[in-house]
């Protein structure tokens, strides 16, 4: 930890060197199943951790809206996916986008297509959003007529290119355990690769494109796929730990909060910290509730997760943690403490904003 | 509504109207009563709505963070309490603002008055946080002879001034019914006079302090009371009307969101709207999560809360509407639907701007 970085408030405090020991290991997996990496942009919304991932040779990019398209063309990224059913109220700004890039939109209906191909002034590319089980959005995968409509609709139009489907099983956050992900992924490589084959004949150079981080952080085999976007291992978070995705160790990001009450007779203790730093994502554990674990700054970050405590409850400032006795005499009034934030995403869009260990400010997107 | 208020986004809106109603009905509580109105400023977090404020002749006012303190004083505000407990790291804040304002400080340990009263360079007052109930922090009420241990401490120091006693029902928040809460109300009226009582002989000018929104909503008597806090209601939200704090056309703050999707197999609706935008606050409701309710825009704002439909789930960007058949063929792509959000406090602090329904765009601290 750099001694000159002031930590007065919460601090989220990213460890580079994990983060990008995550990004070798998805690339390199990606590399060997021979597929594109286009990794998930939204986990971190920071063009110096971009950075990080253009040196280790990624150069296609996955957003979640036309915002953070707009931030991370600014900084040099020129094919850029966003992950988002198309919103026609920003007709303006995907314009401007698509003059300057190769701009990757999400198409599921007839209408939007029509849309973009009368009011769009550049050329875009398109995937065909897939339902593969997760019932967010998307044409369920067995409405194969409503799929070819939009895929000769797609086709005739003048603007869009279609690329092919992209599916994401968000499913995978809320497994019960490891074989249900291990399902859900079989699954998408399966609904995936017979909607190719059908069009295969017609339009042979079509893509399946999928990745959620539980499912491509334990596989290797992508049989019929072409493109992965895992966006959360970058950081990771304790739901990726305790769903298996990841090691504790492999946590890249925390938020380091100043201790400012102690509460012996309920061994509690009171850090400033809350819900509008971590969010309010918890993890159930039964009657009780866990909005993160903890850690111990040192020298070279932090430490692995402390036994004998958790944070116990979030409100707008305050977070309270619980401790056993050997914990509560750890920990002092002024220290600050390491949170292991429940879901990465949402506490990164929480936060202002974001340094390394080393005390580098990252540029964050706001 | 303001035409010209541009929405490709999600867009946080409030009206004007509603809000200085709210403001002007708790400020007449308070005057009824004879107590101080010290509202809190966390839930609107902007200098543009504090002026609402002050035109209806508030002048003291609450916050919940060093760096709020520091927004407001230079928005003009000079008497203010951070109702936090004090975090020894902000010394250095903390002191640039007590050389320029009336600062009020909650205090609960001898080792933080000690700490204050060598390390400060100017006076400030200091309120001692009492726990009444709701086991978050401050110290617990029965434990006299620390509290007058602390009332000493703080008597004999030179830069600290005791104002008085401090509490918060946070527990309201999350009451089964009124009953509880006018319960809990009871409670805190009768400890906090108490408290007074036992130190009236000696200090017959110490104050007490309560306010939370359900119980300050609901009632009239604030016996032994001298001063009251309440923040959420300026804005209302799910929580309170479903609480019955407050009537959903006292509501006065809401997420404009556009319509990205419709599912008719499911009858589910998607907009641009999710976690990051509204929070992941929710209200259990058996089996289901509530995350927010629906209203329609219209040239006054928005409309009552529709019936037929509520937010089911929230991911970071995503929404999903749940709807009737009739609600369903009413709602359109590229429409924008109100939410109205859980829990105000925690969306504003999600969203980067904050617009009043004439299109006016209120100041909001980042």
């Amino acid at each position: 930890m750099n001694n000159n970085l002031l930590m007065k408030e919460p601090t989220l405090l990213v460890d580079k060197q994990k983060c990008v020991a995550n990004i070798k290991m998805m690339k390199a997996k990606a590399d060997k199943a021979e597929i594109v990496f286009r990794p998930h942009f939204k986990t971190h919304q920071s063009a110096t951790v971009g950075e990080w991932f253009r040196e280790e040779g990624v150069e296609k990019i996955t957003v979640s809206s036309v915002r953070m398209a707009k931030y991370f063309a600014e900084h040099g990224w020129n094919d850029i996916t966003i992950a988002f059913p198309v919103n026609i109220l920003e007709l303006d700004d995907i314009n401007s986008l698509a003059e300057k890039i190769t701009l990757n939109l999400l198409v599921e209906t007839v209408g939007v297509a029509r849309f973009l191909d009368s009011y769009l002034n550049a050329d875009v590319n398109v995937f065909i959003k897939i339902d593969s089980g997760y019932h967010r959005t998307g044409i369920w995968c067995e409405n194969v007529t409503e799929i070819e409509t939009l895929v000769e609709e797609i086709n005739s139009s003048e603007r869009l290119t279609l690329l092919g489907f992209l599916t994401h099983s968000g499913q995978n956050y809320n497994a019960e355990d490891e074989k249900e992900i291990i399902a859900n992924h079989g699954q998408a490589l399966r609904i995936m690769s017979e909607i190719k084959a059908y069009f295969k004949e017609k339009y042979p150079n079509l893509i399946a494109s999928i990745g959620d981080t539980p499912a491509c952080s334990r596989v290797d085999e992508f049989y019929g796929i072409d493109e992965i976007r895992p966006g959360n291992f970058v950081f990771y978070d304790l739901q990726g730990f305790i769903n298996g995705s990841c090691h504790d160790t492999d946590i890249a990001a925390i938020v380091a909060c100043p201790v400012v009450a102690k509460h012996q007779e309920r061994n509690e203790i009171i850090i400033y910290g809350g819900g509008v730093h971590l969010s309010k994502e918890f993890i159930p554990t039964g009657e009780e509730k866990l909005f993160g674990s903890l850690v111990k700054l040192d020298d070279n970050g932090w430490t692995q997760i402390l036994a004998g405590g958790y944070l116990a409850s979030l409100s707008q400032e305050h977070g309270v943690i619980k401790v056993n006795d050997d914990l509560f005499k750890e920990i002092d009034m002024g220290e600050q403490i390491g949170i292991i934030p429940v879901h990465s995403c949402m506490t990164v869009s929480c936060m202002p904003q974001m340094f390394s260990t080393d005390g580098e400010e990252l540029d964050l997107m706001k």
